[in-house]
């Protein structure tokens, strides 16, 4: 008997028949006494549907609008989840953002929860109803209806669950749970059990897209046990967790996660003064390039070379950018690379376990497999090589940290 | 210079392009220096469509979550005119039914306004915005959606006339008025400048389906003047006010109105003791049968023969009905017709002037058609005749009330 958020996506609610299979396994956990709280996004789709609409109205809609527009998408699937859970003889009662009162700031279409009002839901679950959230939506202070962005409807359940003290957030997804890489490229890839939110957000931004980062984050700020699941078949998923060192035997990394989309640019011959970084970088983003990776070494005469990485599809813009910048800086040249992967152990055992650093460039230099970027933080090294090695890489990585086999199996 | 309330239905707003094609409308209105506040139904299709949704789930959906269900409906309306009407250059906001707050009673699916707090709208309008609000919904005293039942957009912005005292409510819709008769049926059939919310309340119940009866009513209640007109036409349409007999010279009658879909259902030979008409009725409106004329005459040896009509697809349920009350109350036989139809000429005028039920009775007569049951009220009388004559019966009485012809023509 515990109190907990669970939250099902749009794939997990796409169609009449998966809505019915969410009400059947909400319905389960009714009958095994616990007090649940649902939150769920539009049907698969939707979204796209009404964005489609209002595209065709204007190229850039406002916000505002916008956000009483998609937030329809939601509100759909909460009334068609309480219908379906009624229809089993389970008491469910539908919450819009506004109705439960998720205050948010008033940016539209990426909205911050600032406070969310329980009462309302903690009379439900006192009186034994299933509480069913719409989420990814807020209302701001003045009653506007706002959207936290895509994939909001995980924030949503993880600031219900901190709300709330739930036990456990638990997201419903289409995988089942957190992998030490991806099964497609690794075959002995194995589920982990337990992961703390550090490793989750390294390995969720560096390409493992199995939860928002920003509810992870939210998550770990306010230590909500958050839990991957498969809404399709069943199994303990994985555990999202604080670092606790005491509970398990701490593997030295827990993941190898990896990127196939970036692109690699290099200005050499840098001037190296107080300001040259910024030089080259301020345009970049005044260009609404998001970069990655930076490296920079400082190189012979007082020149350097700067190196960063962008989104592969940034990468035109980007060399466009960056040559005007060279013939500003008197540069001696630019050059590039569009094909270039990323890979990155992450783990927080490494904190304590020195030579990881070693064990992974050893492990690449074995399969000849060079090295063009690293960059390192706490939990986790990054490094950049040709695309064509990057599966041979993550195998080789993968074996190296002994991360098959029955260690913390399921 | 004017504040006026335009409510535009599903039809109107089915499509992007008519979206497009409502917002040049009412940005030609604003640049005409009213100040407009907009209703606008769902898109034609869509309330079916989330209908369709719930029904797959189960037969009879709880009220509350289907109105959770179909009030986005509206909701993605007012958010595509708003920024159809942005598109345009004309500053726009939407509203739902909760965010104006419409308040309702709590009868989920077809709840009743109770008040409108008009302070939010009030405060667009003098910043010069055009205020798009969701029609057929509100919210109740706890903040749960209700919605007023089909066709509460023209309620919900005869209401919002009301509140904001605005000059003139516009029902656009897909005729550009109201006829004095169906003009698929009379050739001569002409649209009236003028009518007044009694003469309108007869012709809408009785089959001309321009209006929500219940727009009307609460029109005449407060006194909004309510005009329809053509969603996609130019036009004046027609305006219905108070009766006022200084302001124009006052036809006999105004409209005929007619109705085929009826059925006509006699009980003979009753026992004429007090409660007979009450131990008939009862049954038939326990079986949630409507019914609509009801004659009853005294007969031969303290026995009476009692008619009255029905929905024909309630006829043969309220004629098996029937013949259980009869064996109960030892009448002498049921008999039924199920092909008749109702024909009514409506108008204020007949208040003042004499035989105008012998005008309509000779003009049957000369046609050789029999009338079978005869209804009056202060501003109308009905007759039931047989259906084959329905046209000819219309078509005789506009010509001899002489509704053809340049009187009031437009």
């Amino acid at each position: 008997m515990a109190l907990l958020v669970q939250k099902f996506g749009g794939t997990s609610v796409g169609t009449i028949e998966r809505i019915n299979a969410v009400a059947d396994r909400v319905a389960r956990g009714r009958a095994e006494g616990h007090d649940l709280v649902v939150v769920v996004s539009a049907m698969s789709g939707e979204t796209n549907r009404l964005i489609g609409l209002a595209n065709e109205i204007m190229d850039e809609p406002t916000p505002r609008e916008m956000d009483v527009l998609v937030s329809t998408g939601e509100q759909v699937t909460i009334a068609l989840l309480s219908m379906a859970l009624q229809k089993r003889g389970v008491d469910a009662r539908s919450y819009t953002g506004s109705q439960v009162r998720i205050l948010t700031d008033n940016a539209h279409t990426k909205a911050r929860i600032q406070q969310i009002d329980e009462q309302n839901m903690r009379g439900d679950l006192n009186a034994g109803r299933v509480v069913v959230v719409a989420g990814f939506q807020g209302v701001d202070e003045y009653g506007n209806i706002t959207t936290l962005g895509r994939g909001g409807s995980d924030t949503t359940a993880v600031a219900l669950a901190a709300a709330l003290k739930a036990d456990e957030c638990q997201i419903y997804t289409d995988v089942d749970g957190v992998y030490t890489t991806d099964p497609r490229v690794v075959d002995g890839a194995r589920r982990l059990d337990k992961i703390t939110f550090e490793e989750m957000i390294e390995m969720a931004s560096l390409g493992s897209k199995v939860l928002q980062i920003r509810a992870v984050e939210f998550a770990g700020k306010y230590n909500v046990p958050l839990r991957v699941l498969s809404s399709f078949d069943e199994g303990e998923g994985t555990l999202i967790t604080l670092d606790d060192e005491a509970d398990m035997e701490q593997p030295v990394v827990s993941g190898i996660a990896f990127n196939r989309d970036e692109a690699k640019l290099t200005i050499s011959g840098v001037p190296d003064t107080p300001g040259s970084a910024l030089r080259i970088l301020k345009p970049i983003s005044d260009a609404n390039i998001e970069v990655d990776m930076i490296v920079q070494n400082v190189g012979a005469d007082n020149r350097t070379d700067f190196t960063f990485t962008v989104h592969r599809n940034d990468y035109k813009r980007a060399r466009t950018v960056l040559e005007q910048v060279a013939s500003e800086l008197s540069a001696r040249e630019v050059s590039g690379d569009g094909r270039i992967a990323k890979v990155s152990i992450v783990g927080v055992g490494m904190r304590s376990h020195a030579g990881v650093a070693t064990r992974m460039f050893e492990a690449l230099s074995n399969e000849g497999i060079n090295i063009e970027m690293i960059s390192t933080s706490e939990i986790k090294i990054s490094v950049v090589i040709d695309e064509k090695y990057l599966e041979l890489a993550v195998r080789a990585l993968h074996s190296a940290f002994e991360l098959q086999g029955p260690v913390n199996e399921a």
